[in-house]
C-alpha cells in the first residue's frame, strides 16, 4: 500500500544522497541501498550504503551503517530517517530502538519491511515511491537475485 | 512474565560463555551483555559482547556483535540466539530478519525487549532466568544508569 508523498526540500535532498550512496555501493560491487539519518533543521547527520558484500558483515544494511556512523548520541528522536527502500524488521528495530519519529521510504514496490510495526510504534512514514529508487532494486534483482536473497535472509 | 526452563547441556554452555562476555565487557569499562550464537548440533558459532561503550557504536548490542561475527552465512534458521537479557527491538528484529527458530533469554526481569514480536514471528523463547544474568544487570542498574538509558534509547 503506497501512497506517494511531496518531500520537503531538506527530505528530498536526504533521499537523493541516500540513492548516491545506493549507486556507489553498487558501483563497489555491493547491494544498492542507501540512507540517511537528517535532523529536525534538516541536516544530513549521517549516511551509509549497505556493506554486506564489502565488510563480509550481515548487520551492515545501510540503515544500520547510517545509525553507526551517527554515534553514541541521545537527541536519536529529532532524527528522520531516509531509506531508499523499505527498512526490514532488523533496521525497523533500530529505528523503534531509539524512538525515531520519522521514516522516509524510497520505494516498497520491491520489497515491504516491517512498516506495520514502524505505524503501530508512532512512527510517520512518508513514502517517496521514487523511479530512481525502484530502478536500483529492479537492476539488483535482475543481475544479482542471489545477494538480494541472502540480504533478506531468503 | 518468567516461566524458567532447563536448558539443555549446548544452550548451557552457551550461556556460560554469553555471561562470561558480558564480564569482559565491564571489565573494559563496557555494558555487561554477552550472547551466543549455536549451531542445531551444540557448536558455538559465534559469541559477541555489547559494545557501545569500546567502539563508540550505537548499534554494538551483544547479540549484534554476534550476528557480525557469525560473518555472511545462508543457515541462521539452524541457529539459536543466547543472550544474557531479553533482547530489544533491534536484536529480535534481527533474529526475525534471519529467521531464527529459537533465542534463549538469560533473563528478562530487568528489561524486556521485543518477546512478543518474536513470538509472533514463530521465534521459541526459553527463559533461563539465570541469577548471574540479573546480577549483571543489577550492578549496571546501580553503577552507571546512564549508561543502560543510553543503550536503551531512554
Amino acid at each position: 500500500m503506497t501512497q506517494r508523498m511531496p518531500l520537503q526540500p531538506a527530505l528530498q535532498r536526504a533521499l537523493d544522497r541516500a540513492v548516491a550512496e545506493a549507486e556507489k555501493s553498487w558501483s563497489e560491487g555491493g547491494i544498492p541501498i542507501g540512507s540517511a539519518l537528517v535532523s529536525s533543521d534538516g541536516i544530513i547527520v549521517a549516511v551509509g550504503h549497505n556493506r554486506r558484500v564489502q565488510d563480509h558483515d550481515p548487520t551492515a544494511h545501510a540503515e544500520m551503517v547510517c545509525f553507526r556512523a551517527a554515534g553514541r548520541r541521545r537527541d536519536w528522536s529529532a532524527l528522520t530517517l531516509v531509506s531508499t527502500l523499505s527498512p526490514c524488521h532488523m533496521c525497523s528495530g533500530t529505528a523503534m530502538l531509539y524512538r525515531l519519529r520519522q521514516v522516509v521510504i524510497g520505494e516498497n514496490r520491491s520489497f515491504q519491511g516491517a512498516e506495520e510495526w514502524m505505524q503501530q510504534a508512532g512512527i510517520e512514514l512518508t513514502f517517496a515511491d521514487d523511479e530512481r529508487c525502484v530502478a536500483l532494486m529492479r537492476r539488483l534483482l535482475e543481475e544479482r537475485p542471489d545477494l538480494w536473497a541472502e540480504d533478506i535472509g531468503e
